[in-house]
C-alpha cells in the first residue's frame, strides 16, 4: 500500500529504492550544517548503517559494500537520518572528524561554478573555495 | 579530457549527466543550510537555472523543465552553485521563502526515522520533525 499519500503523510517507513536497488544518501555534519558528500545505499548498507550506527554505503564503481572510513579512518558516526517526501532520498546528519572527502577536502563540495566574462551568461568555470585539510597520498598508503 | 584526476583537480566544469542525461542538484537554504530538496537537472535546466538566477529542475514524473515555484509560487533564488569531487551531483544554495515542500513543509526532509523496540533493532518508523508552514491545497488550487 505505498501510494504517494501513504509515503508523504504517514510514519511507515517505505524507502523506494531505484531500479538498481539503490538510495540517493547526502550525508550532512550535523553540527555545522555542511554537506559533506552524496553517495547510495543499498538495503544491505542502509540496514548496517541503522544497525552500527557509523554510515555504510554502496559503491557503484566498485559495487560492493563501502563502510565510509574503513581504508581512511574518516568514519561517519551516525546522529540521525532523514526521509524526503517520496521517501527516495535519505540525509544522514553525522558527527565527523577533518577531512571527508578522499580528495583532501573536508567536503567534496570544496568548489564553487563562477561566470567568466558578461554576467549571467557561460561559460562557466569552478573556484576553489577551500583548503585541503589532509594529504589524501597519506592517509590511503596504510 | 575528462579523466578522474582533471574533474577533481581542476577549475573546468565538466558536469557529469548520467545515462539519463541527469544530474543530482541538492537545493539547500543558504541562510540556514537546511537541506529543502533533492531534485534532478538537465543539461537545458542547468542553464536555465545560471542565466536566470532562479532553480530549474527537470520533472521525471512529468518528463518536462520545472520552474521551480512556477505553480506554487515557492520559487528558489540561487546564491551558489557547488559541485562535487567527480561533478555528478551540485548543491544549489538557495534563498526561499516559507514553504519549500509540496506537502506543506518547509523541506522535504520533515521525518526522522525512529527505532521501535530494542536500540539498534529494526522496525525502523518515521516521527515528524516538523509542521506544515502552508496549505499546499490551497497554493496549487489556483
Amino acid at each position: 500500500m505505498s501510494t504517494k499519500q501513504n509515503l508523504e503523510e504517514n510514519s511507515e517507513f517505505v524507502p523506494q529504492f531505484d531500479k538498481n536497488g539503490l538510495i540517493t544518501a547526502i550525508a550532512q555534519d550535523s553540527r555545522t550544517g555542511q554537506v559533506l558528500m552524496v553517495a547510495y545505499m543499498n538495503h544491505q548498507a542502509l540496514d548496517a548503517t541503522i544497525q552500527s550506527g557509523y554510515a555504510t554505503y554502496f559503491s557503484r564503481s566498485r559495487q560492493k559494500l563501502w563502510k565510509k572510513g574503513e581504508e581512511s579512518g574518516h568514519r561517519q558516526k551516525v546522529e540521525q537520518i532523514l526521509v524526503d517526501c517520496d521517501q527516495d532520498c535519505l540525509i544522514i546528519k553525522v558527527t565527523v572528524d577533518a577531512g571527508q572527502c578522499h580528495v583532501g577536502y573536508q567536503s567534496c563540495f570544496y568548489r564553487a561554478l563562477v561566470r567568466v566574462g558578461a554576467v549571467r551568461e557561460p561559460p562557466i568555470q569552478l573556484e576553489f573555495i577551500a583548503k585541503k585539510v589532509y594529504d589524501p597520498e597519506e592517509a590511503y598508503r596504510k
